[in-house]
């Protein structure tokens, strides 16, 4: 079966027409717990905070209007009737002339409407002398001012980070209800890999995408579900992308799409239901063999089988996707800016993405340096390379000392 | 007791005079758990890769020096003795005059020292005739070109990623060392706060400062250690603090250190061991009443009990050194230039760092608003500021419209 290979951004459109972030249900976490999760509801507030007039400062409670006329040198005297502990209810009341000692985030006592700074008084035994004049409300935070019951807190959506579940914490909750995170099933085929921690029969090489696109999967807010390699074999493989739909909430297979005779994966996603392949290559390198396809909402990547190629196109491709439905922003990956170090040459006719490694030269500009990729140099591209510079369909090179922007893999400033 | 305040830089440099990045000890990890974590091996290939010489394309295994004369109007015909499977040890050998079909990735056989492109050939039966010459070694993958065997292939402090874990698993390895996770035991204290998922009593709000505090040792690649809320008692506290230090690696307390009769969790740290307390209140706005000392060579931060102030000087001075335990490299936080929305003041002689939102105004500018802090609004900062602008001892505010350096709580643009 012939189609034309689409370009990237094709490929990227019948993806979006295809794909429905699809609801996947919700889970309460423990609120230690649930760090880096996607809250699922929109958290109101059940109390006033705080739930009592409180002290901003050490010193005394006080009617403001006793006050009024205090400065410097001529202080007003009042009598200290009592003094109210923190975390305690207000055991006494301020009358006229009155003041109660008080600590900050102390409650404020009944009778009182202001609290003196100790600093502005002088005190021997009951007898308080204040050097200034407080007007009502001064040095008390009303009831409800940080926030009132009934209060849109955290919205639905909100990823939670430390503030967040402070903030959920303030509310004595110790609970929240949480998005619940895509599952993605992770399968590697071809007949030349095996699983590692097996012995390595003769002709074979360790399989590293299952590993690999695990970890991406990850890193980009899904949980992998790991199947491992799966015979070469139509039946096999079949039966195992069956289960992988079934259980999970998207699908990403490596290897095993190539012009070859034993090119069956597309035919298997088709045949497990619509609607099937919708992109069947593209324009691009790496990644070319490339098929995306959905058996009703669920997702099937397909990726090529060399470990980079597949890790770029899953960035490319598939995390976005992920992203969505952990219901999480799809930010643009990280970016730096450098200039090329050599002169990086694109496929014709095809969005290339060169993979590069980072480093400052004696000037401390930062050079990005091609890595050695394609057929040779699995490991050592996967190793070295910091991320990727893009090169357009209509240019043919990136010339030496061209700025170029970097598509970062990871951070780059943990590794230098 | 009374001991002047150390300015910002003073009591960093007293913290690093006494801070010993301590080994914390290595665990095995299973490979696909092992994401994020840091490698404490040098990593060395026990194999070469590939482990035979590979096909680097679908075509035909031949001797190289068969097809020297061959040009597209004069082609060397060669016989097929053969083909070779991808993931099986090729049981052919190649003579002269002869080809094997092969594919990509699979062995060369005996004999064959390079292979022709299928695209440069034409096959009828067993007659294959070749249109162009190819080089010894063209299109075939040497064995160990991309790895050696012995090669040193991922050093030790290396934070595993996908692109590291794909490495490793083309080791054969499914496990792998890697350093402990610094245990970080988290406390609150505090006559006025009570736990979350408990009753709220009168004159009490619930602590904020366990939970944000322990999202935050996440954040910084930690394992928090969830003490709740000690009773404001000395035996209590004390008690607590003596398990914190001998089963932590390092123990955080937020609130009770005051300028009040009750502040002893200094006393505290000073009778657990030498050398005690080092820093004991530092000259910035918010944060003052901060305390840090040793037991042994474990830290000991008493933190504020204002939450955002609690979670400011966390980030300043806790972060680096549960980052420089875990093994990982101290980054910078994350930083964006934005514009004063207000005048920012500054406390007069203290480094202050004023709490900030970001948005664009309606020319796409950055702007930073300060967000209420201090003593009212403690949720509500939390819950609203995106980082902090700095204000150094000798500025007196940061005017509207100034550029600023905004240090971010976390990833902006996932705000936005």
């Amino acid at each position: 079966m012939f189609r034309k290979l689409l370009t990237f951004e094709e490929a990227q459109k019948k993806i979006d027409e295809q794909f429905k972030p699809v609801f996947l249900g919700e889970e309460e976490a423990v609120l230690l717990e649930a760090y880096n999760r996607v809250l699922n509801e929109d958290v109101v507030s059940t109390l006033d905070i705080p739930p009592f007039n409180r002290s901003t400062v050490d010193g005394y409670a006080v009617k403001a209007e006793d006050t009024f006329e205090a400065d410097e040198n001529t202080p007003a005297t009042l009598k200290v009737s009592g003094a109210i502990n923190i975390g305690e209810p207000p055991n006494v009341k301020v009358g006229k002339g009155e003041a109660v000692e008080i600590v900050t985030g102390a409650p404020i006592p009944e009778g009182a409407d202001a609290v003196v700074m100790v600093e502005d008084t002088q005190r021997e035994d009951a007898d308080l002398q204040v050097f200034g004049a407080v007007t009502s409300g001064e040095n008390v935070m009303k009831k409800g001012s940080d926030l009132k019951k009934g209060a849109l807190v955290l919205k639905k959506g909100v990823v939670l980070g430390s503030s967040e579940i402070g903030v959920l914490a303030a509310l004595g909750l110790t609970k929240v209800k949480v998005l619940k995170i895509p599952m993605v099933a992770v399968i590697s085929t071809g007949a030349e890999v095996t699983e590692p921690g097996k012995p390595l029969p003769p002709g074979k090489i360790y399989d590293i995408n299952a590993y690999s696109i695990s970890t991406a999967v990850i890193e980009s807010g899904g949980k992998p579900v790991y199947f491992g390699v799966v015979p070469d074999d139509k039946a096999a493989l079949a039966k195992a992308m069956q289960t992988a739909v079934a259980s999970a909430d998207m699908v990403i297979t490596s290897g095993g799409v190539s012009v070859g005779p034993r090119d069956y994966t597309p035919q298997i996603v088709d045949s497990l239901g619509k609607p099937g392949i919708v992109v069947y290559g593209i324009a691009v390198k790496p990644g070319k063999p490339t098929t995306v396809g959905f058996v009703g909402d669920k997702p099937i990547f397909s990726l090529p089988g060399h470990p980079t190629s597949a890790l770029l196109i899953f960035y490319l491709l598939a995390r976005p996707l992920i992203l969505r439905l952990a219901g999480r922003p799809v930010g643009a990956m990280r970016m730096v800016r450098a200039f090329a170090g050599s002169r990086m040459f694109s496929a014709k006719g095809r969005r290339t993405f060169v993979m590069v490694r980072l480093e400052f030269d004696e000037n401390c500009r930062l050079i990005a340096e091609p890595v050695e990729s394609g057929a040779s140099g699995a490991i050592t591209t996967l190793a070295n390379a910091d991320g990727f510079v893009e090169i357009a369909e209509n240019e043919q090179f990136i010339d030496v000392d061209q700025e170029v922007a970097v598509v970062l893999f990871r951070g780059f400033a943990a590794k230098a």
